[in-house]
């Protein structure tokens, strides 16, 4: 697609799959999915849609190497490192700085480095509506997902009425985004049929999104206007060594699309999964007929509906039930499959340790 | 002592500590008690009561090299390898014999070499009086440890009248070896105070044993007079690899003492252990305040009752409890404390794997 432009927000933190997730190994690099890292699979997914020249990857500066390694044919300038840690509002005002600089009619592609999406050709056939519909309009994209449970760990979107056009993909004028709900109100939304999970990707052209900064975020708008005028990685690297720290972390959400109205939502329904707890990872694998998953070597004997991720050792399980099994070099987590969302807090605990600098 | 030699018989399998133990690592190998191998151990409470030179150990001829390792100061060649696996009466006729060529005055230390035994001076004290009435009178001395649960794992010995004699240690003529009782009977034997379990630990005098030998299995006797003829370690080996392999697998026990009315039982109370079980070996280690016993590194959070040994790498627990936990370097066993025993079942279907032998 002419214009169009992808950049990958792959920041990530190593919690949720601890412990072959950690701070220097985000989610984004584990590889549990046919076998390549979901920042590979992110990459793979735009080929034929986006060239990879006009792909561009955000992520912790140390993570850069990494990055560059894992996205393959993606080129080295294209990816850029965040000296530190500030949600997503400013890595998409350098986003959009770096796609101005060199195509002012430029469409930017807003996507993510963690999820999975079962169906790859009806994202193709989303994200390239999407960019037409961003570049021959005055609006901002978001791809909403049709829900499939009451999730209550995930932002909304409320659909409007449709918009009128040609494509294959169905558009809503968007009435907002909401955020988190609790279960009664997840239930609700679920029930409405109006309400999609805000997925985190946004199609909009540099255009636009230059006025959105400029509206709501003139900070941001000033770091996108910095990152426009570089010449060079070097000097691209300095201006971000220079305004980051000083800029406040906070969400494209709450910086922006909570305060414009020209948001369309796309219909998101190409199996996206944020695969975000052990238990949604088993869901994307078989079960033997005691309902027990495994990823790697295990022996198991009277065991039923355990989740065992073990791929550099063999794992002997006599008797157990329901437990999430998972080894990393050189440690192991084991919880019930309902506690596997609490290995945050034990992180922090295994963070204070003498030693825990070698595990997290 | 003069004419005190120790045999320490160091067959064993690795089964009950699999995964720590293994078919190359028996349990006379693992390292979790005062950081020493049981067998280092087992070679160390003689010191003091017979010179390392008079210590021979019986092993499986593939564990010769890592058995002289363990064993520290006794010499390379007093280090026998057992060319197939025979039980113990085989191997008690060899030790006859290598002690017999030696000093045909010789009194013999039948002894275990992986079992933990808590008061050392008592040990000593109960060997070497066991020594001296051994070497004054045509006896077997066996050592029966005083029961302190109803145990159905090890054979029993009835206790008769006292043999009067000026030792510290309390002598009992036996009245019979009984078999591995089931729980009623166990429950009776301890509480009738007359029952001792029978430890494997036999002292004798070459004499004695030659007499015992020639007269229940003259295939044995045989054994141990073909190697006191013997001239150096290499015609042993000879023997050993030309006669083993012919002869039956049979316990000193069935072989020997159910046939022989001249036992006398030293009445051991050292703080004997046969630590049979991951939990048994929990019990030599101090709990935390939620009954969690860890060897080597674990973070827990709302757990109890676990037994986690984690010498390489860290084990992260969340609300699991009353399991045991056992890495080593290439494989995890996780069961319930009570279902530890099916250890062995499991690695029969570990061993039937296509690459069962890297784990057994």
């Amino acid at each position: 697609m002419k214009n169009a432009y992808a950049v990958i927000l792959a920041g990530g933190s190593g919690e949720r799959f601890w412990p072959l997730s950690t701070k220097a190994r985000p989610k984004q690099f584990i590889s549990l999915f046919s076998g390549r890292p979901l920042l590979t699979l992110a990459v793979e997914r735009l080929e034929g849609v986006i060239p990879a020249d006009r792909i561009y990857v955000i992520t912790a500066e140390r993570l850069v190497d990494d990055t560059a390694a894992a996205a393959r044919n993606v080129p080295r300038v294209n990816i850029i490192g965040e000296p530190c840690k500030r949600d997503t509002a400013p890595a998409i005002a350098v986003a959009c700085g770096l796609v101005k600089k060199r195509d002012p009619e430029g469409v930017v592609c807003i996507l993510t480095a963690d999820q999975l999406m079962s169906d790859m050709q009806t994202f193709q056939r989303t994200l390239t509506d999407s960019v037409e519909i961003a570049a021959r309009n005055d609006v901002i994209v978001t791809m909403g997902i049709q829900p499939t449970y009451p999730a209550t760990g995930f932002g909304y979107i409320r659909a409007g009425a449709p918009v009128e056009g040609a494509t294959v993909t169905e558009f809503y004028h968007s009435e907002g985004f909401v955020e988190k709900p609790d279960e009664d109100k997840a239930l609700e939304y679920l029930n409405s049929g109006r309400y999609f999970w805000n997925a985190g990707m946004f199609i909009w052209s540099t255009r636009v999104m230059s006025a959105a900064l400029a509206r709501c975020a003139p900070d941001l708008c000033e770091l996108c206007d910095l990152i426009a005028e570089c010449e060079g990685y070097d000097e691209q690297s300095e201006v971000l060594n220079r305004s980051y720290p000083a800029l406040r972390s906070i969400s494209i959400d709450y910086a922006v699309m909570e305060h414009v109205d020209n948001i369309v939502m796309a219909r998101g329904s190409f199996g996206w999964d944020d695969v975000g707890s052990w238990p949604a990872v088993a869901g994307h694998f078989a079960a033997d007929m005691n309902g027990n998953v495994v990823i790697g070597s295990c022996e198991q004997m009277d065991c039923s509906n355990n989740i065992v991720v073990s791929e550099e050792r063999l794992t002997a399980l006599i008797g157990v039930r329901g437990l999430v099994v998972v080894h990393s070099d050189n440690a192991t987590l084991i919880c019930p499959r309902d506690r596997a969302e609490q290995v945050k807090k034990l992180i922090r605990r295994i963070a204070a340790r003498p030693d825990g600098e070698k595990y997290v």
